[in-house]
């Protein structure tokens, strides 16, 4: 078993699914974003399943209310429609927090079949051109991470194109971009709904940007549009609009046939340090 | 009272508000999403107002699940989290349908106060340079529309840039994008919450890629940066990547200052005619 097939071990209850949240998935002081809504998505592809809809996700949009902590979690989901070549659903992820229930967050999801959009391609974003992965900077080549928590970066291996990691030397390009490539730590395939996992696993484009700490997550939105062929996936992460420290942080990811099979775009609310605005 | 005013009337019924949906704001054979999106950020502005909370949306992603009609409308906010800087609901709105409850849509809305949001700018998208308004194409000067209901049409005066409306004349250029001016027919004022309208009312981009027919709207994610200065807003539609009849639409909103003010991006699946692909 993988270490994200662990994560995402399920058990059903009730009306939804239990789990449990590790900080061995933790950033800072929280269960990382991507890491529910991999959960989330798997959960509500299950629910889907029950009532004969669809299994795939196509979009997730949710909203981040509080920080996950490693312990038991609770996934509901809800279907809202079911549709000849959509589903769509609503999932709550909660924990138990002295005996209440918080709301950690609640996404809007709609599942179809990917296989149906594969083809004909019209239109799509080619990859970058960036160094191959033996010759981008891994993360044991950076500083050692300040965080609390950092469980979370020893799941995966991820390469960092070098134009783009000045801000791990202190030297932020400013220009707000992210390039590299990813697969996890053990190798483990890469499923439709784990694409949630990896568009939210690099740094946070505002380091390019010269801010400092870390920046959660308000509101996301990705979309799935192709399971990914086994290799690396290649990442490019940037943003178009930072204005009083609100950013919309984009992400695409390519497989290794060069498709794009993953996007999204998130809200994130960052703290700039005067004299990088100077 | 101005068109949108008079469609954006809520009477508070119980935990919720009603409205009334007009064929003024239709076009095909439903109720403009944009129009029903506004209607509840109004309505979720308001349920925030009462608790103290937020007044701007900064973030809407929502979810379509019937089309709206003409008649009477419910909308039910519910607030999920009442933050410091932010607060975040979800929204629900249904129409009475042989004595059931059909929800056509749902959504999850952050609020917060824009001004907070407007400096610094450390990166933004720039206008495109395009004809001005008097030297585009008004939808007055296109064929007339097949669709069976397009009152929504009347209540904008829309000048596109004629390097996009090649489709209108059976020409698409095959990129997917529009380009163009908006304000109101009436000329009224645009808030933060009618943004969500603005950004839903060019055509489909798909037109520009060759499809024919109304392209529904699966799912939609718009945020919003800036209440608008008068006069002209800009727009710009564009897709990068549509497969299998999947695309994401991309929209841009331009004050005339030159200033971003709300963008989004929106799922739709399209029905492309063979020709259109060969």
């Amino acid at each position: 078993m993988s270490e994200l097939g662990d994560a995402l071990h399920l058990q059903q209850s009730g009306t939804g699914w239990t789990g449990e949240l590790s900080d061995d998935w933790a950033i800072g002081e929280a269960i990382n974003g991507g890491l529910l809504m991999t959960l989330a998505t798997t959960a509500t592809s299950r629910a889907s399943e029950s009532v004969g809809g669809h299994l795939d996700p196509l979009s997730f949009s949710g909203v981040f209310l509080s920080p996950g902590s490693a312990g038991p979690v609770r996934i509901e989901p809800r279907i809202l429609r079911s549709g000849r070549s959509m589903t769509t659903a609503e999932v709550v992820v909660s924990q138990q927090v002295g005996g209440s229930d918080v709301e950690r967050f609640r996404a809007l999801v709609t599942l179809g079949d990917l296989d149906r959009y594969a083809e004909p391609v019209l239109k799509t974003v080619a990859a970058p051109d960036i160094p191959p992965p033996d010759k981008c900077l891994a993360a044991t080549d950076a500083p050692p991470s300040t965080l609390t928590k950092s469980g979370f970066l020893k799941r995966f291996d991820a390469r960092m194109d070098p134009a783009t990691i000045g801000w791990a030397l202190g030297e932020p390009s400013g220009q707000g971009e992210m390039r590299g490539w990813l697969r996890l730590a053990d190798d483990a395939p890469i499923d439709a709904a784990a694409l949630l996992l990896v568009l939210d696993a690099f740094p946070p484009v505002s380091f390019d940007l010269g801010s400092v700490g870390w920046v959660p997550t308000v509101e996301f939105t990705g979309y799935v549009r192709g399971i990914p062929a086994p290799g690396w996936l290649q990442l490019r992460l940037h943003t178009e609009h930072v204005a009083g420290g609100l950013l919309n942080e984009d992400c695409e990811v390519w497989d290794s046939t060069g498709r794009l099979v993953a996007h999204s775009r998130q809200l994130a609310s960052a703290r700039f340090a005067p004299t990088s605005v100077e």
